[in-house]
């Protein structure tokens, strides 16, 4: 099969789509013939070489894929050959063909093609273990939800909305402001223009910034408050005021996805589906696609990402 | 009746034993006859004028006390006069009588002397519901309680051995470090001559030190790991990595028990009732007493908390 390979640590053009040897599903694995895959922040760190896959994991970047089951492994009974799924991986997504364990997979939702939901199982599972397992909101409660254009973001705001919460999400431009009032968000910060504390306080925040961010999001909540720190792109390290936190009884809880066990994925994936498929069947929920990319192009679709003018999920096809 | 005066902030001599107006219940409330009440250290930090007591609090220092109900409040059902309780305040514990809620008042477990009994209800509030019902502590995990000799300490390291932890602790001294294990510490770490880390990792830590074990308690924190601050006596800014704690997925927790609404504080106390009241009735957990001052003395009581040579409450009797 063919792959996108990483030829060395770097700029995008480090990304090449040439032949690779053909994986197989192990027992409890499934193999699926992909569709398409969708970039996330974590291919971008993983191509220059700051995120290297979990042990047992593809070497090709990738973390979600949706296609047709080709084979199944031994044990597997809850899928069969020709069934349209999607899945959340610990890699190797930008490829033709990708095993995955069976406890990964998820139908493709009625109502939703089998190209776009591609990009629903990273943004999915993200926002549901972060916002409502971990983070508990629940409805009539505030969600300041950070980079509300993100994939994550555009899901993360539907998705609150459907559940009752308020949401409030901060943006760099006026079209995604617009974008994001037409999903839902309550309220929409320019991070350029105007400083979200002042539209707090918030019971949530679901955050990818860090370091920069910590004492404005610390400042943000509300009593009993909860800081969900999924990504560092504004740095790692920053003074952390306990005291006001615990004025606050809030918390900062810092989480990844990728590096989770099979067995904690394999539980967000149920909840996913027992709790955000039925939403996106209903149509509350939409799979936010900003474009398509033929995945031999994946240099250019992280040069998109990169330039952060995308609105939701950028898709790489086969 | 009498009580504990704060004359002006300050020194241990501010404390004036000293005639005031005589509380009455408001409905939904108990009095109090005072047996003894318990110093803690936020009594200290109200003395000094730093805590003041929440709104529509008594006065006077005091977050415990035991006794007999002298007076039930229009509708309150569940107590008697006469009834030998103990109870969980916002303050005033240190005076001949107090009101409270009566969803803060606890029965004196049976085999637990009525003065003892005063030295419950703050740490057995405290620990319960940091270590158990936000820390979520269960059987088979790592437990690492800073302080192993305070009243928290020593309510810890019991609770959390009774429900099938491996606790760790720190203390300050040899004396300290041998009670702990007394009272059944797996591993005791002299913070003086040895780093706790290396005792790690831990899946809870309850901290009482803030900025100056931050760094530290993240470090020894396990995959998945809840650092639980509860005091700031080593400051409230701190630098913090969330690099290392998303990588361990791992939380950072704030709390306070005396801010908190009633009825958080009744949902924590029937708690307390439900599964800690039933190991004291067992012996399995014991209240430990350093000593008992005469509450006219707590002057004295106060100096002997500062100085931290004591293991257990300090109990001022009546």
């Amino acid at each position: 099969m063919r792959a996108i390979v990483i030829r060395e640590p770097g700029d995008p053009e480090v990304l090449e789509w040439t032949d690779v040897p053909d994986p197989a599903p192990k027992p409890g694995e499934v193999l699926i013939e992909v569709a398409a895959s969708a970039v996330n922040r974590a291919d971008v760190m993983q191509r220059k070489g700051f995120y290297p896959p979990p042990e047992g994991a593809p070497p090709y970047p990738g973390l979600e894929v949706s296609g047709r089951i080709a084979e199944v492994g031994l044990g597997v009974t809850d899928w069969r050959a020709g069934d349209e799924v999607c899945a959340l991986l610990s890699g190797g997504g930008y490829a033709e063909r990708v095993a995955v364990p069976a406890s990964q997979v998820l139908p493709v939702p009625r109502g939703v093609g089998l190209v776009e939901a591609a990009g629903l199982p990273e943004v999915a599972c993200t926002v549901w273990s972060n916002v409502f397992m971990l983070g508990g909101l629940s409805a009539g409660e505030r969600l300041l939800v950070h980079g509300g254009g993100s994939g994550i973001g555009t899901l993360a705001i539907q998705a609150a909305k459907a559940r009752g919460a308020h949401v409030t999400c901060t943006v760099g431009s006026a079209e995604k402001a617009e974008r994001c009032l037409e999903l839902g968000a309550d309220v929409v910060v320019n991070y350029r223009e105007d400083d979200f504390v002042e539209s707090g306080p918030f019971d949530v925040i679901l955050d990818l910034i860090g370091a920069k961010y910590l004492a404005r999001n610390v400042e943000a909540l509300a009593t009993g408050g909860r800081l969900m720190v999924i990504g560092l792109q504004g740095g790692a390290r920053a003074e952390l005021d306990l005291g006001r936190l615990l004025t606050k009884r809030a918390l900062v809880h810092a989480t990844s996805l990728r590096a989770r066990p099979a067995e904690e994925k394999a539980e967000i994936v149920a909840a996913v589906r027992a709790h955000l498929w039925p939403l996106l069947e209903a149509g509350d929920v939409r799979p936010v696609i900003d474009r398509e990319v033929p995945m031999a192009d994946a240099a250019h679709a992280h040069t998109l990402l990169e330039r952060s003018g995308h609105v939701g999920k950028i898709l790489l096809t086969v």
